[in-house]
Order: structure tokens, then sequence, then C-alpha cells
């Protein structure tokens, strides 16, 4: 037995929908099994005959409280005091998955927040309307595209944001690769890329803004953005799975920074193509994003160079809206290989509330980088009007 | 085609191995197809027809340099520029597996670097010999456990340190779900335990150390770390996969917090275990878990709760210990569900450079904590002198 006593929790909690794959659970009695020692595993971690009678057992356990069948498997509903998640992000996604997922067979398919977390992480600054301000876009789909190959001198990508905010982009981010390598230093880039598209802007008339990519170790993360800020970049771009799912939220609470944010999905991966283990798309790239406070969350669309379905494409970006409390809505921006030709398509898929990142296809449709650019446009505007 | 030349490379390159799976890969030929779209993906991620000739395309991609048969599949080793990873860990791990992560069917199997990347990189501060002569300890293997339940005050968990310290475990650490819950606030527990634990020590004349779980949200992390030393803990705990792998790095690299460091697995599980998809236990919690600076590197053993194998939790103590350079060996730390009767089978496993932790199953050895950490301890010496 342990000594000591927990103190008084308030009686918020907060549930975790697993999925339990047959392979695992057999029957509805195993499944119960696991879900229970999922409740344990991610909280208490202790042997449960062990635990004193009262609070402990009755109310730091996380406790099953639905399970249902699925397909090839159960849907375990467990939920947790809003306490056991210390109300930060971090420790909220341990006590959702921290253990378990190292556990094959249990997969996160959703949160669903308390409202005593959802104040308690930022969430998008900006949302949907106020990326939509910042850019004076009301109400067409936005196009994106990526600065690179990784190699080019900042003066060179520079030129290449240039042509970009020129040819009616309106999100130019760099390249997830760009961090800080001597073909194109960070603070030169951002510099450079950061007047390109402010010249292009002044040309046009329009409101074309930049994204550096400020992944980087530890607080240097935050370094890169705050020198981005200063230097007038109009939105950052943070790979979350590199640089920590937490840097992610402190670039969104951080009030003096006050941009706009990109999350990219690099090194997040394994998470999402195990179809019985890790986390479901929309958790990770539609929620997890989401409450960590990226405004538009990267992910690779289905057609393209990576393997999510059309059901998850389109899970993702119903978790970007989904009624969240006091926790802005996101853009999807699938990504990852898409060609000019799919834009109708993708347009028809995802209306006009998606960010349309278009990169290597941007070089692949015609010989004029410019001319693709006002293509891509085009395709956009007409969408609008419908 | 693109604008601009890069400018140049050193030629100085690095390597990493990927297991490609049979199911994507029929052929030796379609094997070397995905070897180089991997190649590209991970560098330029660009149209390969559309890149200049010269540096950009011969330098700059990576390159496929060996592609053998591996059971189930192929391993094809690609080679990088030093440069693309940019001398910072969290570029040299998304230049490594970023958007590959995405990718089922490609496993990351292990890394070997460059000496200018091992330069690069923290690296254990303490190592083996370091956290050794901080605890006292030359030979024998270290006994680990975790504070817990969550949901104890810091005084009752303080009341457990003492009689860890006390009963002769070396490293007694947080519970990586106890972060900052109103339950045992990290200020108040760090100095209760600090407290505990340096009065066992007078008491025993040993030098058990208390390392408390420092995970949390950006630099909330280092300002923790911060106060643990200020507070006089003996080490750190982290969960990478919660904080970022950048934070841990950070940690290690700051010659002003100088101290050792344990990594915990939490919510790094997706990656490895999927078969054929993630990253190698050896190359996450073996090679990855050093680089950035882990002293002691949690992963679930075999036979406990979880799901590694023998061959993996060998391949994880092997590549603690392999030669890379200036970066000193970290300890392989084995749990997730030991229990005591299995001792003597751990130390005829990993031999005495480990540090077991056996959390749960200290209570569960009998009804007398104190008698169970003498008995844990009793079992450790009687092997050291074998």
């Amino acid at each position: 037995m342990i000594p000591g006593r927990p103190v008084a929790v308030s009686g918020a909690r907060f549930r975790v929908v697993y999925r339990v794959a047959e392979r695992i659970a057999a029957s509805e009695k195993e499944a119960l099994d696991r879900a229970r020692e999922i409740a344990v595993e991610q909280t208490v971690e202790f042997p449960i005959a062990l635990l004193p009678p009262g609070e402990l057992r009755d109310r730091i356990v996380g406790a099953v409280e639905d399970l249902d069948r699925a397909p090839a498997g159960w849907r375990a509903t467990i939920s947790y005091a809003v306490e056991t998640a210390s109300f930060e992000l971090t420790q909220l996604l341990n006590v959702a998955f921290g253990n378990s997922s190292l556990t094959p067979g249990v997969r996160l398919e959703r949160l669903d927040l308390a409202d005593a977390l959802l104040r308690a992480v930022p969430g998008p600054r900006f949302g949907r309307a106020g990326l939509r301000a910042a850019l004076g876009v009301p109400r067409r789909a936005l196009l994106g595209t990526a600065l690179k190959p990784l190699g080019l001198s900042a003066t060179a990508l520079a030129e290449l944001a240039y042509q970009f905010a020129f040819g009616g982009i309106d999100l130019i981010k760099d390249d997830h690769g760009l961090t800080n390598q001597p073909f194109a230093p960070f603070e030169e880039r951002v510099a450079r890329c950061v007047g390109a598209v402010e010249r292009a802007n002044r040309e046009t008339g329009q409101r074309a803004i930049y994204a550096p990519n400020v992944t980087a170790v530890g607080d240097e993360t935050i370094r890169r953005a705050r020198f981005a800020k200063a230097a007038g970049a109009g939105a950052l771009l943070i790979a979350p799975g590199l640089a920590g799912l937490g840097l992610l939220a402190q670039l969104a609470a951080d009030a003096t920074l006050g941009l706009p944010i990109l999350s990219h999905p690099a090194f997040q991966g394994s998470y999402v193509i195990g179809p019985e283990s890790g986390i479901s798309p929309a958790a990770l790239f539609g929620q997890i994003a989401r409450l960590a406070g990226a405004d538009g969350s990267i992910y690779p669309n289905v057609g393209g160079r990576f393997s999510l379905s059309e059901a998850e494409c389109r899970s993702i970006a119903t978790a970007t809206a989904e009624d969240l409390g006091p926790i802005r809505p996101s853009f999807p921006v699938p990504g990852g290989g898409m060609r000019l030709e799919r834009i109708p398509e993708l347009l028809a898929f995802y209306g006009n509330d998606v960010i349309l990142l278009v990169g290597g296809g941007l070089f692949q449709a015609g010989p004029d980088l410019l001319e693709n650019c006002r293509a891509f446009r085009q395709m956009i505007e007409e969408r609008e009007d419908r």
C-alpha cells in the first residue's frame, strides 16, 4: 500500500477515444480489460490492487466510460480528471497517449477536451478569420507554396519568393528542409525573402506573406521566430515533430510574436501511418495541431506522394473547424505532391476554407513560373464565384 | 528550371540506413527506385528533372550508396552532404527521416554520422563514467525507480523518495506523469524530494540522486530544469517525445545546468512499434537519445508491459555504447513493468552497464517497501562480484 492521499480533484474530466484492435482483443471482455489497462497506464501506472481506496482509485485512475464495436476492433472512451493533465499541452498529450503509444493495437482516435483544458492550451492566435484578414482575402481559397530546393542561395530563394508573390500566391513558406544551412543562412534568407515579398506586394497591391521555417533546437526556435518577426515576416513555419509540440504552443501563446503559424508534419508520419497503432490523422493534424496553436496544419493530401486516404483527409479538415469552444478554427493545408491540374478537384473537395499548397507542381506546370502562379490563382478565383 | 546555384559543399557526408519493405518494392529495381525517391524526398524535395546540372543534382540530393537484401525487404544506405543537416540535431533528424516518416514501408534503421555532425550534437554530458562517478558506483549495475502514483501529494512522494534512497536505490526519478499537477506542484515536489534524498544520503553515506521530470511546454522545460538544479536535484528526467528532442539537446548542451539526463519514451512509441515503418528501437532509444544528450535512455524492456523483442533490446544496449567518436556512451535503462524476480535474468542479459528501472514492481515484491529496495540492491551486489 502506498502512503498519503491525493488532494481533491474538481470532478471535471476530459475524454479520449481509443481504437483497440481486434487482434489484441477478440472479445468484448478482452476489450474491456485492455481499456482498463490503458486507463491505469495513462495515469497512476501502478498496480491497482496496491492503491488505497478513495480518490486515487476512484478519480485519478482513468475511467472507462464507453466501449463499442468498431471496424476491426473496439472503440473505447476513457475519461481522466482534468488535473492529471496539469493544464499544459505536453502533459495533456502524455495522459492521452504517452505510454500507450508503445502498445501495438491501441490507437488514439480523438480528444474530447473539457473547458478547463481548452482554456489552458493556446489554440490558433489568428485562426481562419484572422489569417484571411491578414491576407486581405475574405472568401476564396488561399494559395500556398514552398521555397525550394534546399541548396539554393538566399538570393535565389528570394528571387523565387518575389515571383511567387508577384504571381499571386498568398502564403510563401520555406521548405521545411531550409533551416540554417551555409547555402542560405537563416537570417540572410529571412531578410532577403521578406524584402522580396514586400517589393512584390508594393507592385501588386496585394498582401502576400512569407513564412520562414523556425524549426530548430530548443529555444533557438524562439530566437529565430523573434528574428523573423523583427525582420517583417508575416507568418512562421514550424515542424512540431522536430522542434516539439510544446514549442509550437509557446510560439502561439507568445503575444509579443503575434504571427500566424503553419505546422508541418515532418517526422510525425510514424504516428499516423500505422493503421492499428499511433494517432489518427484527424487527431494529430486536425485536433492536436490546432490545440497547440497552428493557424494552418500541413498534411499530405490523398493522391500525392504519401499515404492518407480521402476519408482521413476529410476527417482532418473537419477537425480543423469542429466546435472547440474558445479555440479558433484553423485551416487545413493539404500538400505533398499536389499538381495544378488537381486544383478543381481539391476545391470541390475542401471548398474555400483551405490553403492549397503546391510546391514542385508549380514548376512542373510549364516553363514560366510566373505564368504557372497566375494559372494557379486563376483556378482559385474561378471557383470563388461559384 | 530553377535559378541560382548552391554554394560549394565540403564533400563530407553522413549515411542513413533505411529498410524498404518488400511489400512496396518487390524487385531490386523497384527497391532502387524507392531508395532514390527517399534520397530526393529528404533533400531537395523537387522534381529532379528540373534541377540544373551541377552541385544541386550531384551533391545536395541524397545519394544511394548501397542496396542489399534484408529480411522481408531491402536495406538501402543513402548518404547526404553534412551541410544539409545544418549542424543542428533537429535538421539532422529532418534530413534522416522528416518526410519519409510519412511513407509506409520505409523504416529508419540506423545513422552513421560524419565527424562534423558528431561534433555538432551535444551527446551525454556525463555518460556512463560520469554518472558512475556522480553516484560513487564504479562497477555494479545501477538501481533506478520512479516516484508514483500520480495523485500523491509532494509530501507523500518525498516520503517514498526517502525510503527508496535509504533502501539503496541510486536513481530516483519522477514518474513521467508527474509534471505540475495541483496534487504535487513541481517546485514543492522538487524541494521536498531533494530534501528527502539528501536526508537519506546523510544517514546512509551513499549518494542517491533524484531526477525530477522537467517535461513541459517549450522553454518552461528549461525554467524547470534551472529550478531543479538550484534546488539541488542530482539529475533530470525529460520525455523528448513530448517536450521535443531539441529541448533534450538544449538541456544537455547547457553547461550551467550540468546535470545527468534521463530520457523517457512517452509519446515516442509510435515510432518503434510499426515493424515496417517508423524508426528502429536501436536508432531511436539508442542512437538518437544518445546524440541528443541522454546519459540514460529509458525504454520498455522485453517481457514487460510493452512490446520490444529481446533482439531489439540488445540492439538498443549496443547502440548506447558503440563508438561514436566524441560522443560518450550512455546507459540503457530497461523498464516498463520489471519485477524483482527478473533481476538476475536482466543482469545476465545486460551485464553491469545498465540502469535497472523497477517501479511498481518494488511495491509488489512484498509489504515492506524498504525491505524490497534492499532485496533489489542485494541482487545487484551479488552479481557485482561475478
